[in-house]
This record gives C-alpha cells, sequence and structure tokens, in this order.
C-alpha cells in the first residue's frame, strides 16, 4: 500500500521503519527535513510538503510531538488540509486533546477524507519492536482499512467511537502513568530518607500486588540517574495538564493528578523538560 | 516448635491456621476470645492472656489490627512485656510506627528476650495462601531462627537491620499502593465521566507498562461496586497518615501522598472505613 | 464623550450606569438584547451590534463574562473588529486569558485603532459603589484617555506595560482569593466539626494579622447558607484554571492553587457553578 | 500576685517582662538558665526546676515551644505534676494538640489543683506589645481568676469550654494562616515570574478585599528576603501538621491545608526551619 508518514522524531522513525521493512511503499516528510534520513536509507521517499505526501498515498500517517504540531501540519500552507481529497485518507497518531482532534476531523471530512485518530500507548522501545498500543477513534471504516498497518507497529488496538475518545482514552492513561510514576517516585526519595535503599523498595514492589514493568524498567535508570528521554518529561507534563483540564471540563475532581502535575512542573523548573519523564524524581527528591 | 499467636483477625487467623496445619504446637489468644474458635477447632490451644501464651511459647508472634493494639497486647497487665524472659522470643508482625515498634523493641530486651518487628506486604488471600511478603528488621539471630515459621506464611522475606526499619519499608510499600490506588481510581472515575467505560481503561492499562495485579484485582471489583474487606480502607488511611508523619520527621516532602491521604479521609467521612480500601473510588467518582 | 459599552451582565450594567449617570453619552449592546433595559432607562442608546456601537462611539468598552466572549464580541460578524478604525479606541475590562488579549490586541491595532485591557479586581457592590480596582496594560496614551471613566468606574487604577500583563495580575489577584476563601473554608469546617462555631473562628480572625474584608464579608454569608452570586464559582473556578495554566507556562509550581482548583470543581460537580464562590464551603464542609 | 512563668524564649520572654513591669512578683525557670537574665535584671527571681517555681505561686504560666516540651516540663522529675496541690493553678500558653493538654490537665486536677489551657495567636511583635489574642479552655473559675494576667499580655481573650478546644482553635487559626501565606507566596512569586514585581502585586491587594496585616507586614520583609523569626518556620509547619491530624481524627479533609503543609516542609529541607514562616516563600519560589 503507499503510505504517507508525517514526522520523524523518537516515535515516528521507528514507527515508519517498521512500515518500510513490511514492505510498503512509504512517502515521508518531516519539518526538519534532515531527520528522515534514517528512513530515507530504509527505502522512503522524501516529499517536501505534507500535501505532496498526502498526494502520493492512500493513507497518510502522522506521529508530531503536540497538538500545536498536529494542527500546523493538517492547517499550515501545503499541509494535509490542502491536499487531501476523496478516497484519501488521515490517521493522525499523535497525542491530541479532544477539541484539536475534532477541528482536524472536521476539516478533512470536509474535503472529502476519512480521519481516524490514532493516539499510542507506548515509548520508543515498543515503537521499535512494534508493540505498541493504539487507540482509535472516529472514521471505522478507515479503522478496518488501517488495522493491517496497526498490526505491524502495535500489539493490541482499540476502537472506541466518535473522535476525540481515543484521545481522551489516552490521556488517562498517561494520566495514571504519571501518577504512578510521582507514588513511585515519593516512594524511592522516602526510603532513601529512611536509611534503606532504592533497590530495597523495588525488590519488595517487584514481588507484590504492585509489580508493574514501568517500576521494573525504571526503577535502575532512576537509582542509576540514567535519563535518556523515552517519553520525554515536557510531553508527560503537557499530558498532565490536558488531563486536568479535561476533569475540569467534565467536573471530575482529579487532585493527586493535579499533586503530580505540579511535580512535574518542578521538575521543568529545574531544566528536566527533554529528560525521560521519570526524571521527575530528582524534583521529588532534592527536597521540592 | 512451641509458638504462641496473638491476634485472631482477617489477617491473623489465616497465618495461624497455616502454621498449625505446618505440624506446630499453637499456643493462641485474642482480645475477644470468641474469635479463637477457629483455630481452637484446628488444635490451637488457647490461653487466657497474652502472658500465658508467652510462658507456653519458644517464640511468640503477633498480628494486630494498629499501633495501639500492638501497644497494648505488649504493655497492659497480663501483656507480653509482663512474662517474657530470656531465651524467649518476641516476632510483631502487625504494621506499627517506629517508634512504637521501638518502644517494645526496649521493654522486650529489657527482660532478656529477642524481639523481631516482621510486618507483612499482603491481603487476606496471600495470608491464607502463604504467599504474604515479610519485612524484618531487629535481632537478626531472631530472624534466623523464625525463617522456617516465615515460610509457611509468606513467600519471600527480607531483613532491614535495626528495629523500626522494616516499619518504615512497610509504610512506604503502602504509601505508594495508596498513591496507586488513587490514581487508578481517578482515572477509572474520568473515563467513565468521558463516556468510556471503566472496562474499556482496564483493558489498556492490562496489556501495557502499568500493568499490576492491584488493578486486575481490585479494578472488577470497584466497577461492581463489590467493596468487602480484603485491607480495610482505615488501615490504608492510617498509613498514608504514618507515611505523611514519616516524609515530615526526615525532611521529605510527599505531596501526592499527601494528596492522596485526603482521598481516603473523604471515603472516611462518606462511612467507608470498613469497606476494603478500593471503595475510596467512591470518594473519588461522587464528584469529592 | 461618546462610549461604548458591550456587555450588561451583574458587572457590566452597574458599571455601565455609572458612566451614565455621570453624564456621558452611551451607546450599549448586549447578546441577550432584554438585558440593556435597565441602561436604556438610564438614557443609555442601545444598537443591535457591537460594530453599530463601535461605529457612534470614541471609545468602547466591553465587560463580559469570559475569554470565549471576549473573543466573540470582537471577531463575530459585526463584532468590533469589522468596524473599529484609526481615532477609535477599544477597553476591554473583561477577565481574559493573556493570549486572547493579545489576539484582540493584534486586531485592533492592525485596524487602527488602539487597545487597553483593563481588568477589574471586585464584584458588583463595588461595581456599583465605583470601588472598583482597575488593572490596564496596552496603549499608554489610551490607559491615560480613559482615566477619567477609570475614575468613575473604580476607587484605583494601574498601568502593567505591555498586553498581557493586566490579565495576568487579575488572574494572580484572583489565585491568591480562591486560595484564601478555599482555607477559610476548610478552617471554618474543622471548627465546626470540633465542635467550636464558625462565628467564634470569625470572632478570632477578625481581630488578628488575618483579618481581612473577604473574611468579614463572605463569612456571616457562609454561616446562613446564603450564596447569591456576587461573584459566581464558576468564574473563580475559570480564574484558577487560568492561573495554574499560567504557573504552567512559566514554569512556577502553584501546588496549593492547584489543589484549591480541585474543590471548586468538586463544588461545580455540586451543581453549585452559579452560585457565589463562597459556596465553595459546602464543597469542602460535606466530606469531600 | 506571686506568679510563677516557666520558659523564656521569644514569646515567653516578652510576655514574662509585661508581667513584671505590672508589677507582679514573678518566679521564673528555663530549660537553659542563661536565657532568664534579662527577666532577672526586670526583677524576676529565678528558680532551679520548675517544681520550684510552681511552690512559691498562685498561678503558674507555662510558655515553652512544641507539646513535647509542654509535657516534659509538667512531667519531668522536679516538673509542675511533682509539686502543684490544692489552690495552685497552672495556665499553659503553649501551643500544643488537645491529647497533651488533656494528659496534663488529668494530673493537675488529679494533684487538687486547677487547669487552664491558654494558647495564644501572635507573634513576638504582639508579645511585646501586649497586644496577643488568648485562647483559652478548661476551668472556668482559673479562666476568670487569670483575666487580669491575660490583660497585660494580650489584647483579648476568649473562653471554649472544656480542655482541648483552645488548643483546637489556635491549631485551626494557624492552619488558616499557613494557607493564606502559602497562597499569598504562590503569587508572589507568580507576579515575579510574570514580570511584574511583588510590589505590584501587595499594592493591588492591599487596597481589595484580601487587605490583611500579615499581607502588609510580611510582604516587605518577603521581597527584601529579611527571615528573622517572628514567628519560626518550624513552628508553623508543626501547627500544620497537628491541624491536618485533627482533620483526620474528625474527618474533615484539608486538601490545601495539607499542600500548604508540604510546602512548609519543603522550606525545611531547604534549612529554614528557624527563619520566620514566611520563608516558605523561598521554597516556592525556587520552583519547588
Amino acid at each position: 500500500m503507499k503510505i504517507g508518514f508525517l514526522g520523524q522524531g523518537l516515535m515516528g522513525s521507528a514507527m515508519c521503519a517498521r512500515l518500510i521493512r513490511a514492505g510498503h511503499d512509504v512517502y515521508v516528510w518531516n519539518r526538519t527535513a534532515e531527520r528522515c534520513a534514517d528512513v530515507v536509507a530504509l527505502g522512503a521517499r522524501q516529499q517536501e510538503t505534507p500535501a505532496a505526501v498526502v498526494t502520493e498515498s492512500e493513507i497518510t500517517i502522522a506521529m508530531v510531538s503536540d497538538p500545536a504540531a498536529a494542527h500546523a501540519v493538517v492547517f499550515d500552507a501545503s499541509g494535509v488540509a490542502s491536499a487531501i481529497g476523496p478516497n484519501q485518507s488521515y490517521v493522525d497518531m499523535s497525542t491530541v486533546d479532544a477539541q484539536t482532534a475534532r477541528e482536524i476531523d472536521r476539516a478533512i471530512r470536509a474535503a472529502g477524507g476519512r480521519y481516524l485518530e490514532a493516539p499510542v500507548s507506548g515509548t520508543r522501545g515498543p515503537a521499535i519492536d512494534g508493540t505498541l498500543i493504539i487507540l482509535a477513534a472516529g472514521d471505522e471504516s478507515l479503522y478496518q482499512d488501517a488495522r493491517p498497518l496497526f498490526e505491524i507497529m502495535g500489539k493490541q488496538d482499540f476502537f472506541y467511537g466518535e473522535v476525540g475518545q481515543a484521545a481522551r482514552m489516552k490521556l488517562i492513561v498517561n494520566m495514571v502513568m504519571g501518577g504512578m510514576m510521582t507514588a513511585f517516585c515519593e516512594g524511592l526519595a522516602l526510603a532513601e530518607r529512611s536509611g534503606l535503599s532504592q533497590s530495597d523498595l523495588r525488590e519488595v514492589l517487584a514481588i507484590g500486588a504492585l509489580a508493574n514493568p514501568m517500576f521494573s524498567i525504571k526503577g535502575p535508570l532512576i537509582e542509576a540517574g540514567q535519563f535518556a528521554p523515552a517519553f520525554p518529561l515536557k510531553h508527560m507534563q503537557k499530558d498532565l495538564r490536558l488531563a486536568t483540564l479535561l476533569g475540569d471540563e467534565l467536573e471530575q475532581p482529579v487532585p493527586t493528578a493535579a499533586a503530580a502535575h505540579e511535580a512535574f512542573i518542578v521538575a521543568r523548573a529545574l531544566g528536566l523538560a527533554d529528560a525521560d519523564f521519570c526524571a521527575v524524581f530528582r524534583a521529588i527528591a532534592k527536597g521540592s
């Protein structure tokens, strides 16, 4: 299938590479053009604009960093909206708020195209391994058409109905993740202050009802102070902001998520925006 | 071995039953004497006071509900402290604060006995199955002598050095547990307000990096509104209180644990003190 | 002077009435046209659109309920932007975020007009009495021209430089107000639970270093359960949201403001959006 | 009257000096004996133990730093409890929790004495000026006898019934104070990050409904970084701890007080325990 792929960041480049290796004909674009080099080396054909990618592709996938970027790639000059037409499809796998998703949906449908939002759960490792979790909502026929691609990139996919619902599910999952990470880091910091070691705590957590892959994977990195970004802290902070705003919109208080959100803002103030999100440990353990 | 067992609550009765079935000679006492009936039916010999139990036993184990009860069983008239002497040992498996543990330790040692604090992680299910996690600190020779008993009651045990350290580890583990439960419940509540279902969220969480037994076990019970106490909410609230006080003592802020603590106080105000701790969901989802 | 006045809500109608009584020629518009009746009775001339008001006026003032309304009154068809031109001035006294203020500023200046943001601190009482505090930023020459009008509506005015800064000051003041109100209500609730009365607490607060008009005015209303809106709770909740988002933008954590914000969301979930903001007491004292 | 005065800290020394200057015969003791020098110079007679003070005095007043010190001064060897008898009275003006107050009350009454708890609101300045607010509970006849002394030390006094209620009122007032201070500091920090000045914000607050002496007095000190202790930060942090524990005991959630409490713990971790409590600003403005 002729597939377009917009965005070649940490996530997008790994997902795109899997599609190429699976034998698809992939047209690519990235705001910073040089970042396309790796996938071009694998066989992707680089285009100058999102519009040019859309023109060549049956399904165009986007994976960009935030709602503003997702908006720009569609609505800027030579953006997706300027080129898409009947028989063409757009699958936005970026994490955006429901409002942005709905705005993009309206524009694509007005042009006769089909739209699916399909944010993912998982970081660069799962993106490389093709074990992402894919949360989709929007045009159900497009969801069915895109599933063979989702199977290349992910281990499981879900469909949640109307546009915006997948974005919400993604935010809620990340809100739980941010809360769990903060609880974990407060525990690690308190263990250290108590004269126990981080690994003492990890060992107990690993064999009980709280055992989970995130603690197992991030725990040793936190202790080692290795904060290379698998999921950048600034993105987690953004997701916590969007999740608390969702709670606000729906009159659902989320007080511990709001408290966790503040810890991530402290972390940003400490210069950790581009570190892995588990670097929130440093905001907590430094006595803040 | 001749073993004493003080306390026949949800946890103690299950742990005690395993020791009896393993062939030990067990002397028991409980403040409400009738609750000893089950273990007496299995062969335990009921005594009238903690002192009487201690007199008969090489190692006396206590498993009572809170620091006040742990203190009383030792220091009340006919308590453990009044009977213990050289060559006798006391293992307190209750969850208490470090200060109470140290006070008991001093009294036992002053009388010539050996003391080990050994709080457990796990609820009634693991107590029945013998899969508790046992966190010990205090007299290391007693720890070695007690390990055969721990192997009957638990799946793993740890030794953390001086008295108070096991109590602290237990509190920190429960603090992480309370934080994770609150984050989970905020997520479930927000999913429902978003028009997604609790099971939609559980399904995604179950296959990703956040998957853990607690979410899997408690999730369906929360959705079903089944709050029979495996771990009573009031005990989790107490542990969150003690953990925030530990943070206070050690100058380690724990802001999300403090926020989670308040959610459990709301739950108590709603009359849920004796429900399972996952009933904190009702405090969160009711718009509070 | 020929003055335009857009918005005839709780605040706008009181401010507008003062300008009319001071002898100004006032042209008015309101989305719900009937609400203009009171000021028309005082001599205002009602117009059908914001554009029609602008056309007649040297300085047009707007006082509408939120950023969306402030945006609409300028950018909708027959809005301010469609009519304003050189020698005309627009003073927006609504409370909006800095981004909305800057967007309006750009549009007004592009059309050759002058723009001043001038949000106020104070509720309906001070609006009636002409004792508002007026926080201005933007075109300094317009600030000087508008001061005679500000003196009719307010007791003091301030100028903070570039557009957006007055909006920020307003949000920060309201953030402090929301935090103080929440602290006060937690105190009142805790006093009652302690068997002390609300008036016992108010009496002590009234003679010490914490004494302030807000506690004195709102305290008796809270005890009496009289929550007629002087400043609607939903507006305070919105301001707390915008203030926490400002903290987010500027990497300044505001954890207690975030916690207070959640209390106001609980209050909205209890159906108190249109009550006075001191009704947050009911969210706190009900055990939530 | 022959009056005893135990405790010569920041507060006690100022209060004691006023009693001496008013013509009373004052017997004094302090744990660190040298600190009695100032009041001895004014005419006080120094004793070696609390018991010796009690023996000489009709009414003995205590003003020590925390519940532990208040407990020790009564129950240690040669403490108040060892000497007090019929026709003797004990007025504890320290800030303690209700439980400690009740314990002291029982001991004093068991010995035939009268007991009044009488914590104060106000810092060293009002202690020097005799403008403290005095919150009393316990023996009402002693309250009447002590009022002439209270009039020397304070500007107003209140009686709240049974022992413990004055302690609670004091904690609630300080909880509101800690919450207001944190809200103020978050506002000041956010103003600075916004490019507004602290004095800009103070100026607006000073003329509106939030105006209060604490903001007026502490605001300039915060901006100047002058944190000489009028009310030590560690004492405010302790009061916030005790207030949140009171909420816990009474099932009254106090989520913003709990969040403020964490800010004060951050401040302690930054080494500010002995600074004035307004130094919590540094914990907030440093990005924590």
